[in-house]
């Protein structure tokens, strides 16, 4: 039987275990070594196959690859190309893959990627080449998926610095309005994780984009709180619903960044109720620290990972691998494959009717959220106290 | 013998280990149990000897005294109250040490606490009761001491967020200018300690409010490296001379927040360079992150703690336990007794000639700093994937 060449590729905002995948991806072909020829990696996303620039994944040593489970950021490098119908672009795409005789495309990222695949799959069914995705994202907004792999960790991540900046908040008598902001334009599944701390630790406030949002009940919150407590610790989703005039900074591409809302609501409180304010943006290291990523998170990563692989193997093209819940307690999920045209470019977002208040959200999303971030990974440490971290010497 | 007693508090910012300290505290206390009556905890530091809010250390519990290692904030309640020639004031804190039979003070601090542990040792001499210092500051700024606990515990956060954004932001073929924001107003000790790492992960500049910084080498810079390398990453000490304006947020006593300098920077970059910039702000995660606490320092702030109890025990007044350096590798410090008076409101500042260019440190430093930062603690977690800490039912 020939053996099959696949290209793996990363796409979109890194998580924490994207690059687990990966891993258990390469777990995955050695067990399948007899029908797979090369496992390429393609280098920024889809524009390591449109520039024919993919490496042998078999050149990676053990030891790196032993490390990518405890590597942040996107280790073959990402991309936010967009596909559309360049014929030049297609020729190109073509060209790199009958170069390299491959006929499985593995592609690792969230909605704009599943898109990408989607497109993928449908243009390259005549030449035979299959195209199986696997999620990713810490905003945990695919569809036809139990979550996504990223999300748990980002969430750890969350509930952890909250409950520290919560406890260094308390440290004076008379404290500060404590504003945290977390990653989350559209969806607020992350800031929403909080509510998993308990009394005192719990937040005073949780915003998410799905809630509802006003400036005055906002300070109103804010004051009464305050009043009670001589404290008022707040988390919001970046994407709430206030204007951004403070930090007004732009990303390579001329657009405005996403993050400030804290900063806002920050000012809106010094001036309107004369309170101490303190902001914390907790910013990317939400979805790169590997000191709180989930061993749950870590394993189903690299078990989707695995998991396309096969699927891909054994003839599956235009899907995704996805997560189905079985139970909760125990917590058990099986993994599912949907239609990646089903999942592209749409959003899931935190269900409203889980929203109870401005400071709660049902059990129903306590009971979702809490396997998942359970264990963590041993992380093994260089001799300046720092993470170690696989690294790619790029062509 | 008569039994002693003794009072201990904690005061100014939080450190990921001044609670170590306390911990230390109370095992040396254990080890001299038939020379002490009770160890009072005062609330809210100094606040609690003036208003007779003292607790009796003895009835926190085994389970709560074993996480105090582990749990960030001021365990007892910080205070940032200035002592003064205030008779009214004085008479109090005399009243409430005489209730409670106190001839030993024991406070836990940076130099404003070094100035209080001061004048009561001069106060409180004629009544016979003595008062020893216990370090603790992450600006690392104490005089007449190797280093202060507390500093190594935010290096090391200091140094991994800075290498898991740096990654992070590597994950674009087109990158950003990324600014880190790091505390330290006048003392650039944590900013300096990005320099450990080594490439790719070294930051490719690093600013201190000890050395130059003018706008216009600043952006010449940038623009250099992002033209070499498609990235740029900074860090800088909050209190690099650069005029806030974005921030503008403000506390509980109207001062200004110190933080912003990155937002200037990032509005400047993107002004005068038009390139995409991401800003963050490590903001109180480094004073308060039990994942990234340095066992040597965890060890040390335990030591400090236990060696004060024991030189206040021997007779000794008006004096703070510090730290010698014997030799760096292999590391090795002693315990000595330096006059509190003479550290007092004092500032040492990031040596002038350890910063070699604006990105780099001398090996010096390296030397001083590596042996700091080794090692972890086992942080104990509970259910749902979060730190456990120890929690003080007020009264």
């Amino acid at each position: 039987m020939k053996k099959t060449n696949v290209c793996y590729f990363q796409s979109g905002g890194p998580t924490a275990v994207i690059n687990s995948s990966l891993y258990g991806l390469l777990l995955g072909a050695k067990e399948k070594e007899s029908s797979i020829g090369e496992v390429y990696g393609s280098l920024d996303g889809i524009e390591g196959i449109i520039e024919d620039r993919l490496i042998p994944l078999s050149s990676l040593s053990e030891a790196t690859v032993s490390l990518l489970p405890q590597t942040p950021g996107v280790f073959l490098g990402s991309s936010r190309f967009k596909l559309h119908e360049d014929q030049q672009i297609w020729e190109k795409i073509t060209k790199t893959l009958q170069k390299h005789d491959i006929s499985l495309i593995l592609a690792n990222g969230g909605n704009d990627s599943m898109d990408t695949c989607d497109k993928l799959s449908r243009h390259l069914s005549d030449l035979g080449i299959r195209v199986v995705g696997i999620p990713k994202t810490i905003d945990n907004d695919l569809v036809l998926t139990d979550h996504c792999p990223g999300f748990a960790s980002a969430a750890k991540h969350v509930i952890n610095q909250v409950k520290l900046i919560s406890i260094d908040a308390h440290s004076y008598k008379k404290g500060k309005v404590v504003i945290i902001e977390v990653m989350g334009r559209e969806a607020g599944w992350l800031a929403a994780s909080a509510d998993l701390l308990p009394k005192p630790y719990h937040p005073d406030l949780i915003y998410l984009p799905e809630g509802e949002f006003s400036e005055r009940e906002f300070l109103t919150e804010v004051q009464n709180q305050y009043e009670r407590k001589g404290t008022c610790v707040v988390v919001v989703s970046e994407g709430i619903p206030v204007h951004h005039e403070t930090l007004a900074l732009y990303d390579s591409f001329g657009h405005a960044s996403p993050e400030g809302a804290a900063l806002e609501l920050g000012k809106l409180v010094n001036k309107k109720l004369g309170l101490g304010v303190r902001t914390v943006i907790l910013s990317t290291p939400v979805r790169a620290n590997p000191f709180l990523t989930s061993k749950v998170d870590s394993e189903e990563a690299a078990l989707l990972g695995k998991e396309a692989l096969f699927a891909g193997l054994n003839g599956d093209t235009g899907v995704m691998v996805a997560l189905e819940r079985v139970s909760s307690s125990p917590y058990r999920c099986n993994v599912k494959k949907v239609k990646v045209g089903e999942v592209a470019n749409k959003n899931r977002l935190f269900p409203k009717d889980w929203i109870l208040s401005s400071s709660s959200m049902s059990n129903e999303f306590h009971e979702y959220l809490l396997p998942l971030v359970q264990g963590g990974i041993d992380v093994r440490m260089d001799e300046s106290g720092c993470f170690l971290a696989a690294r790619l010497e790029k062509k």
